[in-house]
């Protein structure tokens, strides 16, 4: 690293950076797992048929995709395979939701989303208020990021097409109770769409006997490819496509099958359902050794959200006094990788959406780093984070801007 | 084929069917390039970064959308890569174009387009029309597939805001006059959409110096993989997005980028590039010694379409007295994939609409096949296909009740 810019002194004394990268940000995207790539490949260079294709290459293909849709019903505790769309992802399984439900409902106007959603759904909500005369209400959390199912019966009305809300949280982990959210909102006849990216696959679903009417989730959040998702449609909800044009999915999503990568989520999907335990006790080990160790080494530092209701993968942490684009900086020269906020609003300078909605004041939102972990992580590579962050921090703290005004706080 | 329940004479005596398959469907879906398999892999088992992420795993991810961006700028002929909206494919193309162009211009409810289109813009049309008010004028076509630019004008009017029509036909390959039904759009002042799905590394092109506004690409039909397309907007272009929510392509298309299937359709749009002479000379000469074999050697057939101006690919012939869907049964059981109509609209028993706007008969829709092919077939492959086909039709002939009413014609 003597090529490098930085200053010197800053990271002089570090244990050596490991080779292959420490990736601690699964909730931005996750490694493809070594079973999908394998059942992907020949798809794409040898049995590369349309499914709607009459002959032998397409007939394949079109079996391909069959057996991923039962694969993807199986972790999602479907009624049927026939309640699975594939979409090309999260971001357009939540639109087609919403979208497709007030297609469906054109005299409901009014729609109910929390503060707290990912830009898929925040972004859309914003849009539908601005450009098409809907009218939706955002509902706030508490400090520990949690809805309160009374606010949602509040909000609802005569007029209400669906309520949006998200089953774990993209920055925090922490998750909503959907049974009781759900609860009210069929009480009162509305559509209950739940955007699943990141529970899925994380936590146990038996979306059959839930109240969840649409259950978005993104394939590369679970160890399949990018550009492949589904949305869950329980049978007899009423939903207009987002993409129209061929017959593909039975009306209900045009365009050619992605079929590799729709086998790919299938296999992930079956990888998923096998490995819950193991996420639920093992990767959890790992976050709450990662998040005491942090708590433990360094000074004035807070983890976010609500301790004991959130995935067992993610910790989002927020260290005063510093930038958290200054300990990212600094980790990935190291090797490892996290984030700050989500991916899908970084970019910009602003600071968190979800953790102001959740009343953080400035000096923590400002610092807060989001870890996300998966089976792929192990022991060793915790260890190396909790050798090398307290050091980032002191160092950082040292040289910030805030240290001065560390007495004001 | 001991085991198959066909009539025990039909086939026998054939040449013996080949091992690998004769694809000639290219125009439903293309076999992915062993040169964009080899740069997909690496990008979904090692390089998975997010390109949204700030770390090295996503900057490595975020290089590779950039170059893709580049090459399929550089096939298209824009002027500038940042013209290029990378998609889920060219449904999502044609949707993105169309809706968004309608949602940036909310005062104009008048569009136009074809009764020849693909089902990505003909059905999104139709449901525009029915479902949110919109009128649409559907243009008709003469017996050879051809549009009068004239009919564009006549259609136009104040509260139009988009003509969408296809450059190359799916099912006949027929060519529309581009650059004179533009030059009349952009007199008028609408947005000018073209379907270049079946275009776009087929033929030469330069939008930079061209009437079109927006051109949609499928990434599967010039051997990229499934599920990934483009947009072509050309800077200036007033578009709203169709899945709204991250800041991705510069917040014209939200969702984490497809990386490994985009990177892929660079490699694809490279490849294609480079191949144009291939295309139009090799790729040709096999297509008419296909055609013109199997017009000379089997009574009662012909050619649909422009014979001169369309794709260098594609064939679509019919065969009287007998219906398609037996043909290319028989041609499956002999190793070779064709279609009836197109993929997209298959499935149903209706007859090509694309035929029947071209007013031809019943009897030789019913009976119409199309063959594309691509750079990948061989000579050999079309020799075993002018072997075969002729004692297909003839058997199929023989057992036909259209054979009773053959001399009726």
């Amino acid at each position: 690293m003597n090529d490098s810019p930085r200053p010197p002194s800053l990271l002089d004394g570090l244990p050596p950076r490991p080779e292959s990268g420490i990736y601690l940000d699964n909730n931005a995207t996750t490694p493809v797992a070594p079973e999908v790539v394998a059942r992907m490949v020949p798809l794409l260079s040898e049995h590369y048929g349309n499914p709607s294709s009459m002959h032998s290459f397409g007939a394949r293909a079109g079996d391909e995709v069959a057996r991923a849709r039962e694969k993807v019903a199986a972790l999602l505790g479907a009624a049927q395979p026939g309640e699975i769309v594939f979409t090309s992802g999260g971001s357009e399984s939540d639109n087609f939701a919403i979208v497709g439900t007030l297609h469906a409902h054109p005299d409901k106007r009014h729609l109910v989303t929390t503060e707290v959603e990912h830009p898929a759904v925040l972004g859309l909500c914003r849009e539908l208020q601005k450009r098409h005369g809907y009218d939706v209400t955002f509902l706030k959390v508490d400090g520990a990021g949690r809805l309160d199912p009374a606010q949602v019966a509040t909000a609802l009305r005569p007029e209400t097409a669906l309520v949006s809300v998200m089953m774990a949280n993209n920055e925090t982990g922490v998750l909503f109770d959907i049974e009781a959210i759900g609860r009210v909102v069929k009480q009162h006849g509305a559509v209950f769409h739940v955007d699943g990216v990141q529970a899925a696959g994380k936590l146990p679903l038996d979306l059959e006997h839930s109240p969840v009417d649409l259950f978005a989730v993104s394939g590369h959040k679970l160890h399949a490819a990018k550009g492949v998702g589904a949305l869950y449609v329980r049978r007899g909800t009423k939903l207009r496509p987002l993409i129209v044009g061929g017959h593909q999915e039975r009306g209900r999503r045009a365009g050619t099958e992605n079929v590799a990568a729709i086998a790919g989520l299938g296999v992930a999907c079956e990888l998923a359902a096998a490995n819950l335990a193991i996420e639920d006790v093992q990767v959890r080990r790992l976050r709450d050794r990662l998040e005491q160790g942090l708590l433990a080494a360094i000074p004035d530092c807070q983890a976010n959200g609500d301790p004991s209701y959130r995935l067992p993968n993610t910790t989002n942490i927020s260290f005063r006094y510093i930038e958290g684009e200054g300990i990212l900086l600094l980790l990935d020269r190291v090797g490892v990788a996290a984030s700050s906020g989500s991916a899908c609003t970084s970019g910009s300078l602003e600071p968190s959406h979800v953790l102001r909605a959740m009343g953080l004041p400035f000096t923590l939102t400002h610092g807060s780093i989001r870890f996300s972990l998966s089976r792929y992580n192990t022991g060793a590579e915790i260890d190396y984070v909790l050798a090398v962050l307290p050091r980032i921090v002191e160092r950082l703290r040292a040289i910030t801007p805030f240290n001065e005004q560390r007495a004001t706080f």
